[in-house]
Parts: C-alpha cells; sequence; structure tokens
C-alpha cells in the first residue's frame, strides 16, 4: 500500500539474517566487536583496491549465507552497488556467486535502497528470498573521488572518511525478525553545495526532505521510533540535518544518531568529520542495528542512508551535488 | 510467480505510453522517422556532453508525460540508469524532475532492467504508476570509456558507435497494452574476454544464459515469439549469440533482431560492427519495438538487454568483462 512517497508492505518480510564485514580502522573504533568479520589486512590478498573491495563483497555474502545455512544455488535475487565507477565491486563479486543481479547505484544510499527493493521483491512474492549487499572501501574510494593515497594530500576538517567495509542482508517472507514494515524512495535534493570534502552538508537536505515525507505520509514524528539513524552524514551533516528539520519542519529530531559518527571515534582516529561511503551504513546497519533490533532493546527504528550523486567529473565542471535518501522502517515486531 | 529466474506478472502491467529521443547520427539511420524527437545538435544546447545526456533524459521524460496526459507530480517512482561514472546522467536530470528515484546500473541492461523493475511495482500495487528510463551519449561514452574524441583515434572494426538517445517508458496497472508479461533478471557471465572494443563478444554468453534461462523456466521455445530482440550485441555479438544458442543448447534464433544492428545502416554510417548504449535498446525500444507491439504488428516479443559491467579502471588492471543479460516478455494482448 502506498500513501504519498511510502510504501507500506502488507506483509512485512523478515530481515532473516545479516552480516558485516570490515577493515582495520573500523575494526579499531567504538563498535569493535559488533561485526561479524574484522580484518587487519585492507587488501584482503588483492593486488588493487577494486579487487579488494570485490573480495570484501564475497566475504559479506559468504558469512551472510554461511549464518543462514544456504547455499549461493538458494538465493534468488541479489541487489547490490557500491561507489566505484560502474559500481565494478559488485559487478565482479557477482561472477562467483551466480545469481540473478539487479546493480544499484545510490551512491551512500544503496544499503537502503537495496533493503527496500529486496524488501518489495519478497513481501510481494516475486522472490522467495533475496539479498541486499553494499560496500565501500577507503582506498578505492580515495583515489577515484579525491586524490591517490600516495599524493598524501592534506584532508579537511569537513571531509568524512570512507569505510572499508560491506554489509548483507538475507530478506525472507517469514521469520524471527527484525521486520521491514515501510519504506520512502527518496527525491532528489541540491541545496547547491560543490564541495567534495564536504558531503555531509550536501547530503543533508535529502535527509530531511524523505524524514519529512514520511512522517507526513504515516502520521508519525520522531518520538514514535526509538532511533532514526541517518547513514553517513558526521559531524557537519548532523548538524545540518537537525537544523534543517528544526527551522524547516519543526521536528526535534532528539532520538537521531549518525552511522559516520558511531563507527569511528573522531577524538582518536583521525576521521575529520566522520565517517562515509555506502560501507558505513551497511556495516554499522548489519553489525549494530539489526542486532539490537533482533535482542528487542530497540522496538522501532529508521534506518535513512543518503548518497552523493556527483561524480568527479560533473564536480570539476563546476556543478552542485545532487543526493538522494532512502528510508527503511525496521521493527522488531511484525 | 516464479519459477527459476524468471518472474510471471498476475496483472501484467501496460507499458501505457513511452518516449524516444536521438541525436544526429541516429535520424540519419534506417529507423529514421521511428523517434518522437530527432535532434540535429547532440549538444542539446548544453556546455558539456554530460550535460547533454541530462538534457537527452529530460526531454524523453517530458515527450512521455506529454504523451501520456500525465504531471510529473503524478508519477509515483522513476527508475533509471545510463553509462557514465556515478550514473550522473540520470541522477542530475533528477534535480528538474523531483520523483521518487531508484538509481540502477546495469550498463546496456539498463532498459530492460528498469524496464523490469517498473513493471514489478506496478503490477504488485507498490506504485500507481512508473517510469523507467535509460540514456547514453556517444561523446559521453567515448571520452570515458575510450579516448576523448579530440584524439581522432582509430576505431577496430569490433568497435561499436554508441547512440546518442534516450528511452522512456510509464507502466500503468491497466491499460491498452502492450503489457509486461514476464521478466528474467540476468546472472552476470563472463567467458574472459578483455577487450574494450570487443563488447559484442564479451556480452553474447550472458544474453545466451538468460535466454536458455527463459525458455528453460517458461517450456517455451524461440518460435513462440514473433520476435527476439537484443539491446546491442552488433554484428559480432549476433554472430556469437546464434552460435552460442546453437552449441551449447541445441536453439535456433531465426527471429532474432539486434537492435544495434536496426539502428544504424553500418554501410554508408561508419559504425563499424554496429550501434551500442544503453540508449541503443532504449531508443529502439521506444521507437520501434513498443509501436510495433502496441499496433499488433507484433504479438509476442522478447527485449534481452546486455550490459557489459567492466569500468575503466578494471580493464586498465587486465580484468575481464564481467557481463549481464535481464529479459522483458512484452505482448501485444493481455
Amino acid at each position: 500500500m502506498r500513501t504519498g512517497d511510502t510504501v507500506t508492505l502488507k506483509d512485512p518480510p523478515s530481515v532473516a539474517q545479516f552480516a558485516a564485514v570490515v577493515g582495520k580502522k573500523e575494526s579499531e573504533g567504538p563498535l569493535s566487536g559488533s561485526f561479524d568479520e574484522s580484518h587487519t589486512d585492507n587488501t584482503f590478498g588483492e593486488k588493487t583496491w577494486e579487487k579488494a573491495e570485490s573480495a570484501l563483497q564475497e566475504r559479506a555474502v559468504q558469512k551472510l549465507l554461511e549464518k543462514a545455512s544456504l547455499s549461493k544455488q538458494a538465493v534468488e535475487l541479489i541487489f547490490a552497488g557500491d561507489l566505484e565507477n560502474q559500481t565494478t565491486a559488485s559487478a565482479y563479486t557477482q561472477r562467483s556467486l551466480d545469481i540473478p543481479y539487479v546493480g544499484l547505484y545510490g551512491a551512500c544510499s544503496t544499503m537502503a535502497e537495496s533493503l527496500a527493493m529486496a524488501a518489495a521483491f519478497v513481501s510481494t512474492g516475486l522472490a522467495k528470498n533475496a539479498v541486499a549487499l553494499t560496500s565501500s572501501h577507503f582506498c578505492a574510494a580515495e583515489r577515484q573521488f579525491r586524490f591517490p593515497l600516495e599524493y598524501g594530500g592534506k584532508r579537511t576538517p569537513t571531509s568524512q572518511w570512507t569505510v572499508t567495509g560491506a554489509g548483507a542482508c538475507l530478506l525472507l517472507p517469514e521469520g524471527e525478525g527484525p521486520y521491514v514494515k515501510r519504506f520512502t524512495v527518496g527525491r532528489v535534493a541540491d541545496l547547491g553545495v560543490s564541495d567534495l570534502n564536504n558531503m555531509g552538508a550536501a547530503m543533508a537536505p535529502a535527509a530531511a526532505k524523505t524524514l519529512a515525507h514520511f512522517f507526513e505520509d504515516t502520521h508519525t514524528a520522531p518520538c514514535d521510533f526509538d532511533r532514526i539513524y541517518t547513514g553517513d552524514l558526521g559531524a557537519v551533516g548532523t548538524r545540518c540535518l537537525r537544523e534543517l528539520m528544526r527551522q524547516e519542519y519543526g521536528l526535534e529530531l532528539q532520538n537521531h544518531e549518525d552511522c559516520g559518527l558511531l563507527i569511528f571515534d573522531r577524538k582518536t582516529q583521525n576521521v575529520q568529520a566522520g565517517a562515509s561511503g555506502c560501507g558505513c551504513g551497511a556495516s554499522v546497519l548489519c553489525g549494530h542495528i539489526l542486532p539490537a533490533l533482533k535482542r528487542g532493546e530497540l522496538k522501532r527504528a529508521l534506518f535513512i542512508a543518503t548518497g552523493a550523486l556527483m561524480s568527479p567529473t560533473t564536480v570539476q565542471q563546476g556543478e552542485s551535488i545532487p543526493c538522494v535518501a532512502h528510508l527503511v522502517e525496521l521493527s522488531h515486531e511484525k
């Protein structure tokens, strides 16, 4: 059922399993111990950062299927995406998986996008199960979007540190939960930010827009949820979002947390404004948020992942950065 | 309902409207006169090729909504993608559309991918309507994947000419058709081709794999369809596909045509092995195939768009090219 931009799933599917795999820096942060696998070698034994990111995705899917006692042959559909040009981390991973594959591009919004698509297919019976998969890798992203690491460029205070991590969820029509109750597909927002090193400020208006649509569509308010998680706004974007929600929509986000501020310790880990990358929302969702929902520590939560949809080419051409935010409502109970 | 990799839609949605917008070379080819708009200026009045591609997408959506007498405010969902890094042609177009946006990346398979996703959402009632949108632009693609045009590189005989074109479809739950009856989401295939100038050979195995799955899942054979259209295999890929189908699966594709061989005249238009780009399948589908289905000249057709999922980076790293093909079954009657 659809109200405004929000789809309410008649038969909420279960996020039956989830797995998070991260790299070295992520495993040294505040969520250390939350992830299914933490690797100290960010090359994952590969010769290029791009291959390393595919290896990371493969590890996440393997771990997911292992936890779910499911063979890859039994998976009916996989929705996946990442930040690499032509989303090659996902495409190359598919070579070894051999699962019907829907490629997505939503930049850092991809974990919510893939989860919403997988939930839609499973809840309507178009697939008996589906996997949502998302990753990012610091080294692959840095050289693609900013500078090669060897250049040793100084990072600005508003910049965010791309997470080396992947998250994977298995959706089933039935199960113990947590459940995907609703989702809101975002509309693009662009308030004119053109600074590649200030993604948080660029993405905040997209998060605000989607949240406002969701609350209006569902007649809910922030206080109806135990926690509202954004994907990777970081310190600057978080301030912008709260301010926007207050000023534009008169809503106080008192129960808001940002995955980009949860995964690293900004005081000791030298990550400037926090974390980013689609692997940020993905690994925090699968390592921290979904487990809390499963245990019942959280009853109802919103996960809103935001994506900055520029390319280095468009930024070099002086364009501002269009952003999008997709929202998924997760619940302990069906 | 799902059998194998194929989804049969219980309530086949109607492709209620469709629009194709193309550039100069396309309007001089054999399908001249088939498109809703043909532009002689491939810059579309913009200063960069990337912006020109967004302008092309905007034209396609405007034309589509004009033909459907629908305002953009009434569109519930848009599935879109293109070939640019981070699919920026699609993302930047969304700034002026303000429609809930699901970004896809399937390279040249995107028209079938977006059509399948839109059909899935509309037929299950998750959206009252949805748009599928896909584009490519020769100049944006050449400099991104191969060489900047100014370099004046010699094209190899196996290379294909990226179409400057966009296609857009509007899906509604009811209508006069044509209808989307079934779709098959493809699995990635990679037989080891690593030549950026021979996409056809790289993509043919993916098309064969998806076709074979579809025929097996639905207990049909090529002769059950008036026509089987592939997206953009070109001359080399077409030969490979027919050979593969014959040798691997014992199937004769006697009623097969390739959009990459329909849109240009290889004898006079200097396009080497034919056309490619997601705009190829998109504009031929919306300008040529769907109109023939609507008029009843075709009763039943398959549209299989194939995508080569490499990036210039992965090719430079010596990787082969993973490919995917998505299939949509279209029918004159419900």
